[in-house]
């Protein structure tokens, strides 16, 4: 048994704890974690960015998900940890588990700040009938790690008005207005980007997100200061100029539980369960009124402003011009030069590294040749297989500029493709070109969109199993709710993760399709939802596509098109040629200028 | 004042009602109602279809909708009875208008039988904190109507097998499983069409509706009695040795109240609170268990069986068969002899009653000619005016048949059109055919498909305001629940209206543009969901049309169709020939063969 798992068994001893539960969330439920959070790791030695581990005992389980099957199995490989395949048949989930593990009058433990509060009640139902109780304030793999990183705590930046749009001063006295509507004495933020967008600062605490780690509680009352709850090393200069002028108070970090402990009897306060952390609710006394509500700040924040909207549209040139190069480069030096898929992640953000105001890429590139493009969640090694001339490469990749993030998707074909990778190729760009074209009313929601996107697909007896787009947030997290494209509605969630469309959200448009074993193709635009014209009949909208790098025209099958997909196609070509040209050297233009020339 | 309501005002007085509500439902939200049931009309003079009165000592006002705001102002003329515009600004809704007018002590009454139990809740929760009290169970309306119409008790019918497809017994059967595996004594079922399926009975009951006026209780022992309460008049012969056979025994219409108020403590009963009456639920006794669900029997009864698909395709045959004989009658003689709209409407009876098996019709036909056909609920009145041979006429109309129910909406063109006119016909047919041609995976609701129908109107800046579709029964209700094609998500009834669509379910697929003052434009077809083809990617769904009857290539502006909308309409035009061409006398034959012609 793995030395980490003996010495937590002796820990949980010490503590009457009888099953210990790790996941692998920060405090603030991140997309990306850093290393002082990264507990499930130092445990069990498994490094995927997903699962979750109990420790009983007897026994140790791991939890995740298809993507890592193989190289969990590897990683585990005699370290005396069961892999728990989830979704498989007959494997039981992590709650199925406890219930049936543990015995009345034992103990699960674990540290509440890294469990969701809604997954911390589903345990209370499912144990507290079973009379287990449950500790949530044990930090039990904290308390054996040596050596433990040390927290991040990155000089945070103040964003200027230029690029945010509203003042944070405006933005606050907004979300005072929305308490004061509730009838609320203050508002719980836990959400790194959430109070990045709200105060107009960036930081870089977590990897991809410019975020600073920190909680919020802003007042309903202009005269009671605003807590930051922050490592105060991460702040100094003009952002504590800043914040003092906007009456932001920076208490420690770690302190928001404390202050939470001592909220008086009768305060309302507003929060949003799905986002906090269970030691967060757990911590607020019995007296205090909880309003459980979509945050507010997540609404405002996907809704960007004319500021933001127009910034959006410079770094997608830039990023467009970026990209565009990549693909110049590539078809003229796949099978001439050793090429791996890793140095198209290098020469990529070599080529964005000489655009002003970039600051790092949104997301880790992915740049899977032929089978490996299939695999939906592929991230490529170094070194790896040449790239041959013949085939597609799939290159998802993002940026963070000053003036926005981007996230874009091209299959590139490399030399001759067969006819049916080319129908493949051509019916997920119908999709991407037809959900982009969308005209609707004010009111639908993804889900009564999704379906544009993906009927080329669907007709053909082919699909993708993943959403058709997510939220994009302005030189936040590249994925953000609460706007999405899906086709499964959640009653529960339809307006946290599938909300009205807004002028100014942006969402990406991104159909796909996978073969096992052979390729993948995946085409992603960012677009903009935007109002049209209204009249008698309502509000009407549509997109802007933001996103600017051609299409291949070479994987197209012109057959399959019908003459609005045409249009679509070169009425965007024409626009790509027209923004992007201007930024190349002459033999990049002259292949863009062919490689957009109408179909 | 009208003199019912000074009559109704002494009944009030005596009983101690401050307020009396009357709505328009009969005892079991059946969307006709018979003669018996309508208090409301009786009262107030005014005739719709929709509205509600609530008389006070001082005031006597009435809600109606927009359809009817004309009709119900002059038919309240001279009555002393305020006419409430609802939705109007300004308007208070019955809830807000009782809120405001009802003080602490007064006391609200109804006949609980004609209000819906989630309306009666909501009164409640909106009164009892007023410390209004409400009476359930006041008819003060029946007290005083002199020469009340008898309530019907047609004759019960049974439909044979050949036509059901599944034997009373099975569905009995099945529906007891359901009750079992809810740990369910007994439901309750008051919806008439669901009574009519369940026991394969049809009635005469409700005009369009062929139900018997009933209430049933099943258990979940088979060994106990089904009840089914209905007016004894209507059973005898076959229908009662059947009945008798399926141990279903007959009591009194009206002792279902006292039936249910008797039941014991401890009994656990299934119904399904938004289907039935206040007076149902309020009569449960307290220690009696209520499971709330979605009524099984409507969803089983959504999912038509094999023979039913198969007899639904034969009952569109003849119908499609009739509506293309009207459609060539019409056109060659609208101009040459004096039509209007009412003849229209009898010319199609008298087609349709020279059919084998054809009962009635499904609805009252909507022929409106002209800029009545903007009316979206039109009915034509005789004498009307002649048709002339320009511009369009929209014919909306259905039969029920032994083989099933139908539901056709053409709108042909008399003569030379404008080109506006065309575009604004192909727009809907487009929006039609396209919907009729997804394919789609299952899982999919109405609510994911309906951009589909709308986006051809939708980028031209229209749109209609109703659904695309609603759900059709087999030889029974033209409307019925639980699938249907909308775009609004409304998350608390989405399994109720929006369902997820089950091979053999039928939803009409109706886009329409209304120019008021000008013309309406409505293409109707039914349509069958189908399984497709399964694979890895899940099962895939289609829709088979049912509907045969030709559109109007008169009216079809040929640049507008894509490739795709030419194949669609040519494939389906093909069909409607082979179809039905056999069943035209041989002008007919030559004329649609010219119709249906390759585009």
């Amino acid at each position: 048994m793995r030395e980490q798992i003996i010495r937590l068994r002796k820990e949980m001893d010490k503590n009457n704890i009888d099953a210990y539960l790790v996941m692998t969330d920060d405090f603030h439920g991140s997309e990306y974690v850093g290393d002082y959070f990264k507990c499930r790791e130092y445990l069990s030695g498994f490094t995927g960015s997903a699962g979750k581990m109990v420790i009983t005992s007897k026994e140790a389980v791991l939890w995740t998900d298809g993507r890592y099957f193989i190289q969990a199995e590897e990683e585990l490989n005699g370290s005396g940890i069961e892999l728990y395949k989830m979704g498989e048949p007959g494997v039981p989930d992590i709650f199925e588990y406890l219930e049936s593990t543990l015995k009345e009058g034992e103990c699960l433990g674990f540290d509440g700040r890294t469990v969701n509060a809604m997954i911390a009640q589903k345990l209370e139902r499912i144990l507290l009938r079973k009379s287990v109780k449950i500790v949530y304030d044990c930090d039990l793999a904290g308390e054996i790690w040596k050596n433990r990183p040390e927290r991040s705590h990155s000089k945070a930046w103040l964003l200027g008005l230029c690029y945010s749009g509203i003042s944070a001063e405006k933005k606050i006295g907004l979300l005072r207005d929305v308490l004061k509507e509730n009838l609320c004495d203050a508002i719980i933020i836990t959400a790194l980007d959430e109070i990045a967008w709200l105060f107009n600062i960036r930081g870089n605490d977590v990897e991809y997100n410019p975020v600073l780690l920190s909680y919020a509680i802003v007042p309903e009352n202009k005269d009671d200061n605003i807590l930051l709850f922050a490592d105060k090393r991460s702040i100094d200069g003009d952002v504590e100029e800043e914040l003092k002028k906007l009456s932001i108070v920076i208490c420690d970090y770690n302190n928001i539980y404390n202050y939470i402990k001592k909220l008086e009897n009768g305060t309302r306060i507003m929060l949003d369960k799905s986002g906090i952390n269970s030691m967060i609710l757990k911590n607020i006394p019995d007296g205090v009124k909880i309003k459980n509500v979509i945050s507010p700040v997540m609404q405002m924040k996907a809704v960007k402003n004319p500021v933001e909207m127009e910034n959006e549209r410079t770094a997608h040139l830039k990023d467009g011009t970026a990209v565009t190069k990549l693909i110049y480069w590539l078809k003229h030096n796949a099978g001439k030069m050793d090429i791996t898929e890793f140095d198209v992640v290098q020469k990529m953000e070599e080529i964005r590294n000489e655009i002003d105001n970039y600051i790092e890429p949104s997301f880790a590139t992915i740049s899977a040749y032929g089978s490996n493009g299939a695999i939906v969640h592929y991230e490529p090694q170094k070194p790896g297989d040449k790239i041959l001339p013949k085939g597609f490469l799939l290159l998802d990749t993002g940026g963070h500029y000053m003036e926005g993030t981007t996230d874009i998707t091209r299959t590139i074909s490399l030399g001759e493709l067969t006819d049916i990778q080319k129908k493949h190729y051509t019916a997920v760009l119908m999709g991407n070109l037809r959900l982009s074209d969308a005209s609707f009313l004010y009111g639908c929601r993804g889900t009564n969109l999704d379906c544009i996107a993906r009927e080329p697909l669907w007709k053909m007896g082919l699909d993708y199993k993943h959403g058709t787009g997510h939220g994009v947030g302005y030189l936040l997290n590249v994925h953000e709710s609460p706007n999405s494209f899906r086709w499964r509605i959640n009653p529960s969630q339809i307006n946290s993760q599938d909300a009205v469309l807004e002028e100014g959200m942006i969402t990406s448009d991104e159909p796909g399709l996978y073969i096992e074993g052979e390729y993948g193709i995946r085409l992603e635009n960012l677009i903009m939802c935007r109002k049209s014209e209204e009249n008698q009949y309502g509000q009407f909208m549509k997109f802007e596509v933001l996103t600017m790098a051609p299409f291949d025209r070479d994987a197209i099958d012109i057959n399959m098109l019908n003459d609005d997909d045409r249009k679509i196609l070169n009425c965007y070509h024409r626009t790509v040629y027209k923004n992007i040209s201007p930024y190349l050297n002459a033999e990049e233009r002259e292949w863009l200028e062919n490689e957009t020339k109408d179909i």
